[in-house]
């Protein structure tokens, strides 16, 4: 079975290029959207650059939002929640019926260590009401962008899957798998903003401790269940 | 210094009586309160029986609810969500200036995997509106009572303290320490919806994976700074 065609939107973001960066890497063919295609084709150009000599690897390429989003098979969503509105609308026709993970993590400036979740209960439910025949996931909020973004480096830290849609996210918990984090099931997209808010709390403790924080999951054996 | 005297509102529930078990044991008196007061002494003597033969335990004692908040300086209020407003009422009065440690879980049953959070964002939010003269702190609410319960056993997982009074805070983290479990201050206590339900997704897990989770922060030095 061929991997499925990935698109980042915000993919030239820090979380969004890390994951382009993985996923690539990984042998998963990326597509690298932003609002600007200049700035993602450069974006993935550099990213071919750099993966070249790399046994493995897969095509990077990068062009706007919503030709990203229609090459794709399944879609995610790194864009700052500023912009999720606009996205949304920009790519919504090209997303039916296909997995849209939303990465999306609100935050309000410049009390970013504050829980603020959108009146939608999170960014996630909020996509979703605006795509309903897309397959919305929420996953990989709380990764720490700047240790994903380094090839090789081991990635502490578990990522919570919410969604309604178990086929999409088994194939989230897979994706995330390829590129060495630990995926578990979180349960539904309701519960997506306490997911979405834990990362409000890593950023207070992150600078309380100087530290690059993540959560992990304690009392599951590491193979799963 | 003499530790501070606790009291455990809900002191028998399986949360509140393993969190009494293992301050009583290592030294720090406890009053185990309860709406059957009657209930609470019996809970509170079949402990001190537990503890008997175990040197440097400091000892316990049980009453209603209101007795042992008047007694204690530092309150810990484990009640089920349900009882939370009926608590405050009953004991409102004992609570001015004190440290109130709120460990409540809103739970919607049967759905109890699922987040739900009440319309102030948590219980320990509605409990401060209710006590505006008591210093509120939400803590314990992720820890595994079954683990706990068991003394000497180790628990992971760490507690996230949420509070927008700093020594308070200081004070829970120093209570936490003091049996073993990693505190980390999680921010204001505008934090502590995100903390109470992470409860739902840890459920959710347990019952998925037959476990029993709880949550790690990774990226800190245990030392912490």
């Amino acid at each position: 079975v061929s991997p499925p065609v990935l698109a980042v939107l915000g993919g030239t973001g820090s979380l969004g290029l890390a994951l382009a960066r993985r996923w690539s890497a990984a042998g998963i063919p990326v597509v690298i959207g932003s609002r600007d295609a200049a700035r993602a084709a450069a974006a993935a150009a550099a990213l071919g650059t750099e993966l070249a000599g790399r046994p493995g690897h897969a095509p990077v390429r990068g062009t706007d939002n919503r030709r990203a989003a229609r090459q794709a098979d399944v879609v995610v969503v790194s864009v700052p929640y500023e912009a999720l509105a606009s996205t949304a609308e920009a790519v919504g026709g090209e997303l039916a019926g296909k997995t849209v993970v939303s990465a999306v993590v609100p935050l309000r400036p410049p009390r970013t260590a504050v829980v603020w979740l959108p009146p939608a209960g999170s960014a996630a439910a909020e996509l979703a009401m605006g795509l309903p025949d897309a397959r919305v996931v929420a996953a990989f909020q709380n990764v720490a962008a700047a240790k994903l973004a380094v090839l090789d480096a081991p990635v502490r830290g578990d990522v919570l899957v919410c969604g309604d849609d178990r086929d999409a996210k088994a194939q989230v918990v897979d994706l995330a798998g390829r590129i060495g984090l630990r995926a578990l099931d979180a349960g539904p997209l309701a519960n997506a903003g306490v997911v979405e808010g834990l990362t409000a709390l890593l950023i207070g403790l992150n600078r309380r401790h100087r530290a690059t924080t993540s959560i992990e999951i304690t009392g599951l054996d590491r193979s799963g269940p």
